[in-house]
């Protein structure tokens, strides 16, 4: 998807997602080329793709590009320098409200209303009685399931990242107005890279697996 | 990577990750047929990629194949039909105990020796003080990172799945001799599908997008 001239949104890069998986660095410098609207909009589309329970579906980005705000995100981010060397950075949150506000709109049109109704119902109990904390920590973790697929995909189609847990909450939500309730679930800075960045290091992986 | 023939396990499928994540989708009725060994391994060494924060790689994977095995797996899933239908169970779990220990091993070994030890003082500093309960939350919010790895990299390679939250998670854990302090992630059904399955319904995802 990466495209290098901004008026002709082709895909020049796709590659598989094992190759995907094992390219993947973090990289905090970048090349200043904006990264076209419609990538930006295509790779967020594809990371909603990812399943949720319940097809909650809690997560919701801002795509943060305007330099000035950069900086101030920069700033509760404790400066970290991505943030302003990346042409765009994402904030990435999880909002349990609005979920359970839109999950009769969450549920399969396929299936048959009393089904749905039910499904509304049941995914709502679950949370009555929950505090926001409560509710928004399951968000999160659900969110971290399209955060994996947008790293890959992003990574797949040429573009470079990387996913940051070091801010301030709050003053990211005020900078960009988000509802109290909503919770942070990353910062991730993306564009084409500019550094080589570092070979990751991982556990061995025979040593994560058991096989019974 | 998927190896109609055991005994030659050869890469016939794999495909980028923007047609995995438009193509998945949850199957719960699969082909018998086994899948190798060596192309769960590399599935599982493919998950681990995941980036995670401090690169803590709290997550761990017991692959339940044993057909009785399998039978008290699904009991413990609400008998969930698609835990016996899979030729394996990848049972994905968070022990951040474990995570703590081998923090000094996680570290980066291209870094000087001082900020290693650093780095391993801040992750356990972190999360001193912390309640099994708490820091469990955290883990398993990292491991779904790797999990929408899992999901993307088993369709990319060929493979379906269906990833599971409903379960008695201490059962799970007495069955397959797990500690008290670690806890499920997700239990994910995988094999070769035996039915098409629906297409996944999801959010416009214009709605969940703001541009600043």
């Amino acid at each position: 998807m990466r495209t290098m001239d901004t008026d002709s949104p082709s895909v020049v890069v796709d590659s598989t997602a094992s190759s995907a998986a094992d390219s993947r660095r973090s990289i905090r410098q970048y090349e200043p080329t904006p990264i076209p609207d419609a990538d930006l909009r295509e790779l967020l589309r594809l990371a909603g793709r990812a399943p949720s329970a319940y097809n909650a579906q809690p997560w919701r980005f801002v795509v943060v590009q305007d330099a000035a705000l950069k900086a101030r995100l920069a700033a509760a981010a404790y400066g970290q320098r991505q943030v302003t060397a990346a042409p765009a950075t994402i904030v990435m949150y999880s909002d349990m409200q609005d979920a359970l506000e839109r999950m009769p709109e969450s549920m399969h049109p396929g299936m048959p209303e009393d089904q749905r109704t039910a499904g509304v119902e049941s995914f709502r109990a679950t949370f009555t009685g929950q505090t926001v904390e409560q509710r928004e920590a399951w968000g999160i973790a659900q969110s971290n399931i399209a955060l994996g697929y947008l790293l890959l995909l992003a990574e797949s189609l040429g573009y470079a990242t990387s996913p940051m847990l070091g801010f301030h909450p709050e003053q990211v939500k005020a900078l960009l107005g988000l509802p109290a309730h909503v919770r942070i679930t990353a910062l991730v800075t993306i564009g084409l890279a500019a550094e080589d960045g570092f070979a990751p290091h991982r556990l061995p992986a025979e040593s994560l697996v058991t096989f019974r």
